[in-house]
């Protein structure tokens, strides 16, 4: 299953090539493995459940109908959004990565399919989008809604995929006729316009470092840099939500849709990292500087408002409303990828490991069967069921805009590749890092290693080495930036960067790191309406929060106060929720709203509100299983008690 | 100016018929009078600057013109949206009452040219809707977005304001023709659909009480029992958006489009006045109860969310996403001006107060030329605007969809008819109630009264008989809910209800109220997320608000914190924004989020909050008078310094 591609190119999520400005390089597919734990478990909830089930609603919803359409072998009308295409490539390139993490020749099978029905929906000149097609729609003509870039940018990315796990070509064939097209349609002096939704961008560097095709990144780049002069006006939205607003190289924060922003930052990184362009790589990091610092939940969630699916002003980062799509976090996951190879800084990997445990992770129930669209921090007693997207009708089976289910499926699928790099330390020894911890293997600059770890629930890290090159070799291990107090074989390190181990190594040497688990309280920024005199309960790289049905009788969540001088207790119980390690506090059941009253408001003073009423012991579980027992109220940020 | 109608309904926004089983009635248009003050001066910046205007814009913007090309007297083709004569017909309501209230020949000559123009406008059966006709749709043919009988309502509305200040006829021909198709078109057996957005309800009521027509109000009441049943699915928007999931006589709160639900509610109020359908009248004060409870911003704004402009959640009341349309306060006082008929409760002319006096009257700027769409209770540093209705652009001279400028300008010219009612008090003597405080006159039960007061600035108001009738009247005075400390004549009265004197008044009798004017400091239930651990400045009716340009120098409203311990202090400033009375209290400059951080979360205990930093005097100004300096940083609601 691990196959080394021809340009040397190697695996997962984004691959710079060898001649990428880059501090860090992924490992080859299939060099790193989870064979176990959280990330385990999902995984294979999303072989047996997801993918197959992604598979049927493909064709229950019309997307793969629509392809054999325009391929000749079905009859009818194109059926559903202008995107559905993309839907079919997204899962296409989860099954890709699945083949790659766990074989299975159905699935291998099904993608020969969907490559030989794409071959022959395909036109003559590279051209390919079923619903444009069918549709008798001319091409590029309402390209900032028309999603033909986007869905192009998908199919390379499946094709990369497939190319890289099956070493099959006859995808990036497919693939390559549509950048071809492209190339020669769009650019300087041709068609000068760019898609309303960024991804192209990502995937013509991929396809670049895959073929070597240099017109493939010099496209890539000019879309890059033709966007953010406004020329997407007058389009039911504000050139802003198309990132439009502003270039690349001049923006300093995210705004508009957020899923368009972030995928266009990765894109930019790619074309940053390719080109070896340091002033492009320096706008994305202020970019990120002033997302992270101004724009982000605590779960990792993007994308403040519900109102265009977008980023709100800095600070404003409501819970209840919080849209915190699920798509935006995993192309969160995607922008900070790409800046972690190309910086090497911890804060990346910290980033990373926060949106996929958090805000990635909620979009999705533990049986792998249904999805969030949307991740807010609180649901109300009461909410209101609005539109399909609400998470006060719980997880949903699917979406009539279907993004995110397969974008979850293509990251639980590759989610490996996430685990390690490989580069050289400051003395030009080759090393090793572990940027994220769950038991399996990883190899990479001549180490062969085997992690043993029952993180997240528990902080102890144990690398032992299966095999080992001569010389040399640094070992690097993540300590996320909460983990104040780690230490390396018991001899204390600091958080927020890499713990390094330099040797040569033999056969059955072991670095223990351990990290602390104890919980924290973590308190906002007073400018965070939402949480101000609030605290949140982590512990780990987990974000926790209270749920109904974990809390005693009589509590009532929306209610609630705690204490943060209180002693907060662990419990590791396998019985619930999959396995998980629930908090207990110590808290006090709060005033309910007066029944008499006929406002919400109040002369101060007049009115008691007994913010230290009944004692209560409280539960909290880990944010990213909340709604596995139906919808019900949950909060991640609780007011605490007034002394 | 003063007319009085055939069926003997006399007055302002709303007047029940003598049948009509309520608790109050309107006094005749001019009966009360505004000479002085803030509601005058605005008044009169309606007259000089924003009606005038007004007609302009309907020019440029087309409205006007698709009425003459519908009328066969100019060319081309409609333009703006599918609701645009709406905005005329607002305008001429404007201008209907404005002649009642002002006079002016010019303002009466443009009222009969519109006439004219939509008598050759309107075909043969009596439908009426310039863009329809204009386009070649069919008729309602798409009633859940053609806003057809939205359109008619608000012609039928203008005809009721034209016939009742100035006696002519020719405008309620027009739309009587329209309400005579409506009937014979709409209703059981015949096509059972409604509109997307209700107005048609409180338009056929009055038109029922200007003419006497009982088939008006049939159909008014048809329509209302006819919604709430999910018969409009599938135009985009959930069922809850057009007020139409639940039945007006099952539902126990407010939801979805704010707008939609408040004038739904209003004209559902004037069906159960007219047909003593008490149990409708239960229902609808079920749902005031739950929308004043739980879904109203202090400054009465309704309405919290930009995601189709609708409530929200309860306590789902955000400041700086608030939307709180102009219209829907403007609609809020409409509702609310029906349950004080119905019931005669004090606490209905409260939040009539309250709405007019901050979430109605900021939306428009003091010289009258530019218009809030949405209503905020906080603008930050570095907000983006986003769009044309954003408040962070500061005050708009029109919109796209241009419904709130007309709907301030009707609401600002027919200011007066809120002032007073008539009824009876528990002894069957005649009584004349006064609900809102203006300098002016009030006639009512054969008193004429003069009214005497610098209110809201000042609390004592001074109410003296011109003329008496033989007998006892009784005078009844509204002491608002926050006045606690009130007395009449120096002797306590409760707040929250009506002070009443009974006797044979004769001319030159005087009854004073002096209301107390302290400042107060307001929390809000600790569900209101962005509200918790702040307190909210009143004075009187008015809601304050911190605006960056009153603040010294290096203070960032942002971060303030206020001790709600400390004394305020009230200055009446004649020079400031069209003279104010401000408010200075003592409050500390908090920390900045600091230059370095990397994101707004920190472990407890880790970073600095300097809650109390330099002390500073802030001086705080009415709510409704912000972005009269350019849009800048703003808040109602400040957060208390930690002890």
């Amino acid at each position: 299953m691990t196959t080394e591609t021809s340009t040397g190119v190697t695996a997962g999520p984004a691959a710079p090539t060898s001649s990428a400005q880059v501090a860090l390089r992924p490992v080859a597919p299939g060099a790193a493995t989870i064979t176990g734990g959280v990330w385990h478990a999902r995984a294979e909830a999303n072989r047996t459940r997801t993918i197959p089930a992604g598979a049927e609603l493909l064709r229950t919803a019309h997307n793969l109908v629509n392809l054999e359409i325009a391929a000749g072998t079905a009859e009818g009308e194109a059926v559903g959004p202008i995107f559905a295409d993309s839907d079919v490539y997204k899962w296409l390139e989860a099954a890709a990565w699945e083949y790659g993490r766990s074989g299975g020749e159905d699935l291998l099978a099904t993608q020969h399919e969907i490559a030989e029905l794409l071959t022959r929906a395909q036109a003559e000149d590279g051209y390919l989008n079923s619903v444009v097609q069918l549709r008798e729609h001319e091409r590029y003509r309402n390209l900032p809604w028309s999603h033909e870039h986007y869905c192009a940018g998908h199919l390379i990315q499946a094709a990369v995929a497939h190319a890289r796990t099956t070493g099959g070509r006859e995808l990036l064939d497919v693939a390559t006729k549509v950048a071809d097209h492209l190339v020669a349609t769009f650019g300087p002096g041709k068609t000068e316009d760019v898609d309303g939704h960024p991804v192209i961008e990502m995937a013509l560097v991929e396809l670049y470092r895959e073929t070597g095709t240099r017109a493939y990144l010099d496209l890539a780049r000019w879309f890059v840099d033709a966007r953010g002069h406004g020329i997407i006006e007058g389009h039911g939205h504000a050139p802003t939500y198309f990132s439009d607003r502003v270039p690349v190289r001049e923006a300093t924060t995210v705004e508009g849709h957020a899923v368009r922003a972030v995928y266009l930052a990765a894109g930019a990184a790619d074309v940053a990292a390719e080109t070896g362009d340091t002033e492009l790589l320096a706008a994305l990091q202020r970019q990120y500087d002033s997302m992270e610092r101004t724009k982000q939940y605590l779960t990792g969630g993007l994308g403040a408002r519900w109102e265009g699916e977008s980023f709100g002003d800095p600070y404003e980062l409501p819970n209840d409303r919080a849209y915190a799509e699920t798509c935006a976090a995993i192309g969160g996951v995607q922008w900070a990828w790409r800046m972690l190879l190309a910086t090497g800084e911890a804060r990346y990997a910290d980033q990373i490991e926060r949106m996929l445990l958090n805000g990635v992770l909620s979009g999705i129930s533990l049986d792998g069967t249904e999805f969030f669209y949307v991740n807010p921090l609180q649901l109300r007693s009461d909410a209101h069921p609005e539109g399909d997207r609400s998470p006060a009708h719980g997880r949903r089976g699917w979406f009539e805009c279907a993004c995110c289910p397969p974008n979850v499926m293509r990251t639980l699928s590759s989610l490996a590749g996430y685990l390690a790099t490989t580069g050289q330390d400051t003395s030009g020894n080759p090393a090793v890092q572990i940027h994220q911890y769950a038991p399996g293997s990883v190899s990479g600059a001549g180490l062969d290693l085997d992690v043993e770890t029952a993180y997240p629930w528990d902080g102890g890290v144990r690398v032992t080495v299966r095999r080992a090159p001569e010389g040399p070799v640094t070992l690097a291990l993540r300590v996320p930036g909460w983990a104040e107090g780690a230490t390396l074989h018991g001899e204390p390190v600091p958080a927020g960067q890499y713990a390094s181990v330099t040797r040569t190594w033999s056969t059955g040497d072991a670095v223990t790191l351990d990290l602390p688990m104890s919980p924290r309280f973590t308190v906002a920024d007073d400018r965070v309406d939402a949480a101000r005199g609030c605290v949140a309960l982590e512990r780990g790289p987990l974000v926790y929060a209270l749920e109904a049905a974990d809390q005693p009788d009589g509590v009532v969540v929306d209610d609630v106060r705690v204490d943060p001088g209180s002693a907060v207790t662990a419990e590791h119980r396998e019985d619930l929720l999959g396995g998980v390690t629930v908090l207990r506090l110590r808290g006090h059941q709060g005033s309910a709203p007066p029944s008499d009253a006929r406002s919400p408001y109040a002369t101060a003073g007049t009115r008691e509100h007994a913010t230290r009423g009944e004692a209560v012991t409280l539960t909290a579980i880990p944010y990213h299983v909340w709604a596995n027992r139906g919808p019900q109220p949950m909060r991640v940020w609780l007011p605490v008690v007034e002394h």
